[in-house]
């Protein structure tokens, strides 16, 4: 390396090398197999879990043989830092080890090897970066097993009280909580888990895009720009129980036709201001067929790019179900129960400039596209606190949290590609 | 009784013992206390338990005392007969004495306890009617217990096979079926269960209305002109699971926004018909906040007071359904599961004439109203062998099947009143 500025491309990382480490450490849960090939089966490795041991296992043993310091911090959070030629806070490349019961072999995991696959380009050619480049894998960032998503990020981010996240029990099992299952596996760090004590230079997160609008598009990268903001609510409709057969139109408070309405006003508000609208969960109350429901309680997430617009739909969607509520089921009431609520991460310029540079130099303007996040990433949290970027490869038919979950082995070699040429541009850029 | 022709009023039932024998009797089954007062219960008294056995052990003695000829028929219908000058077959008056497991004290019960007074009122007088009386109690008219209501009728009306109701079992108790419960508690009688053997001349009911018209439109008495036709669906709806996050609107098969539209638009349709739809039962898949429904099953009833506009309905229905998954949601289908469908019933002219007659006669015209009944009874049964005519009280706030369901002591006997002028009208009509 004679060049003081580092081009794309200037490294190339192993294909084959990243799609075997990626398949080898899978078999550490491997789980519900569909298919009879090697890799046909997805993932069942849940937070702490002993199989979540094993493979945080290996990723410290890999760590270590690649030159790097592992800080463990008081969530489980893992850093392998590589050191540079100056000190300073690491340029990271994060995602998570943790899956759904039901997931696959590519959600969070894809990013981690990809990380230890551009180490070890790094050691494979005697680089020194300019400063230190860290490989990162957050804890529980699915909120399967703990009923958080992203917590390992949301406590280093201070977004969440640690005491709060060690509390959390298993869904299955009240007695084994965050902090007993962190000192059962081993990995209850001494570091404090917060961005003031493991300061990163910068995030970068290659992972699948869990969703279909590269594939339907036929781009090959997704230059990440930001993520959605959503809110989520529990939405109560009370009205009246009625019989079915005897209560004219006229004299009911149906509860199960108010719930109707509303869930298509949503969509129709959704449409409206270019935002998402869904109800994935309804329960009702008595739950007859010839009476008519009194209570229904469903849930309402919706999504924007942009918070006023969040904020609009969130108004629009209340005033529509009042005026619902006022209409032909008269004497029904609506109440908004917040569940949670994330505003949009606008992804910093640096970061999104060199992924896309990165990206374009791989297989061209034509087959990049740049993309929101519609799902939340343990980024999202890192965003708040530094430099943050991230890149989207297509899966199969978008399909996500899922055994099939599928990316073929020439996208993970390609994203792996556009997150080594991405950090490399990004470090010199730190120092120019 | 020197007249040829019974006028109403001629005779005059006791507003007390009616009263006192239909509060008498519940307490056979009271439960669910909801005031302090002796009657603030409400009932359990399902079908074939020890508390059916108990009362009916009760009605038989009472009927006997009465001069009845109890038969009781392979179902466990009871007919109280109570002969007349001439031979054949009795005019009857029946309802039900079992009750929902949450249900009042006037649903059935009163329909039953009507016509011990009446027989009272004609014991107590000396009176031989032209043609015999029966006082009638049919088995399992909720469908509580063993789930398919009105089956004693049903059965009796050739409308259900004999041994497949004999093969229900207890809904909480797969072990005790219907003709091992008529065995157990000694009321699986010799009589074959069948219109043709036991034959009856006419039949009335007495009923709380179960709805809230009557008390709303401040009217003392309901003549039922008839029974509304139903037919009850369970609706699948299939679309595509997918992330909340991360697919947009248009990529979607949403089934939970199509199941909310067909909902919606079948109160469209019901009030375009005039026509009642209800879905009282609703249920999803996979059931996460941010997941897109991947199917939605829910129940669809809808009813009407003319079979023709009742098919238009579900016609209709089903195009808007289908045009529903053609919009917006694309590939979702959805499908049509008929559960049971009953066509509209036509009460007897004779027989609604003798009632609006005798209750015009009681309260005067500006209180008696005709009325549809949208609950299925007995009498829905009965009117497809015989004569059939019913009777409506008011029910506070319409409310049935629930422990507070309420009928004043003043139009409980007010509809035994009617019943009695009625049966008696019929009686001397029959013979002119």
């Amino acid at each position: 390396m004679t060049k003081t500025v580092y081009q794309p491309g200037d490294l190339r990382v192993d294909a084959k090398r990243i799609n075997a480490t990626l398949h080898e450490t899978c078999e550490i849960g491997a789980a519900h197999r569909w298919g009879p090939g090697e890799i046909e089966t997805g993932m069942c490795r849940l937070a702490l879990s002993d199989e979540d041991k094993e493979v945080r296992d290996w990723f410290t043993a890999e760590l270590k043989r690649l030159g790097c310091n592992v800080v463990v911090d008081a969530m489980g959070n893992m850093f392998g830092i590589r050191p540079g030629k100056k000190e300073g806070a690491p340029t990271a490349m994060g995602s998570h080890l943790d899956t759904q019961p039901t997931g696959g072999r590519y959600d969070g995991i894809l990013g981690v090897m990809a990380a230890i696959e551009v180490l070890r380009v790094l050691k494979d050619n005697n680089i020194e970066t300019e400063y230190p480049v860290a490989a990162v894998t957050w804890t529980n960032e699915e909120g399967a097993r703990f009923p958080t998503s992203m917590f390992g990020s949301g406590v280093w981010a201070d977004v969440l009280p640690l005491e709060q996240s060690y509390a959390l029990a298993d869904i299955h099992n009240p007695k084994a909580t965050v902090k007993s299952e962190l000192e059962r596996i081993g990995y209850l760090g001494d570091a404090p888990c917060s961005y003031k004590d493991t300061e990163l230079g910068a995030h970068f997160e290659l992972h699948i895009e869990q969703g279909p609008i590269l594939e339907r598009e036929e781009k090959k990268v997704g230059v990440v720009i930001g993520g959605q903001g959503y809110r989520w609510f529990d939405v109560v409709v009370q009205g009246r129980d009625s019989h079915a057969g005897t209560t004219p139109l006229q004299m009911r408070s149906d509860a199960m036709l108010v719930a109707a309405r509303i869930i298509a006003a949503a969509n129709d508000v959704a449409v409206k201001h270019d935002g998402l609208a869904t109800t994935g969960i309804i329960s009702l109350e008595p739950g007859s067929i010839n009476t008519v429901a009194k209570t229904v309680n469903f849930s309402m997430d919706i999504r924007h790019m942009n918070d006023d617009k969040l904020e609009e739909m969130d108004k629009d969607l209340r005033a529509r179900a009042d005026e619902i509520c006022r209409g032909a089921a008269r004497g029904c009431t609506v109440e908004w129960n917040k569940l949670s609520a994330f505003p949009v991460t606008k992804f910093h310029e640096s970061c999104v400039d060199a992924i896309r540079a990165a990206a374009e130099f791989s297989v061209g303007k034509d087959l990049v596209r740049d993309i929101y996040s519609g799902a939340g990433h343990d980024s999202c949290q890192t965003a708040l606190h530094c430099p943050t970027g991230m890149i989207f490869v297509p899966c199969k038919d978008g399909l996500s949290h899922n055994p099939e979950e599928w990316c073929t082995a020439e996208d993970c070699a390609l994203g792996t590609q556009v997150l080594l040429d991405a950090v490399m541009a990004y470090d010199a850029q730190r120092q120019s």
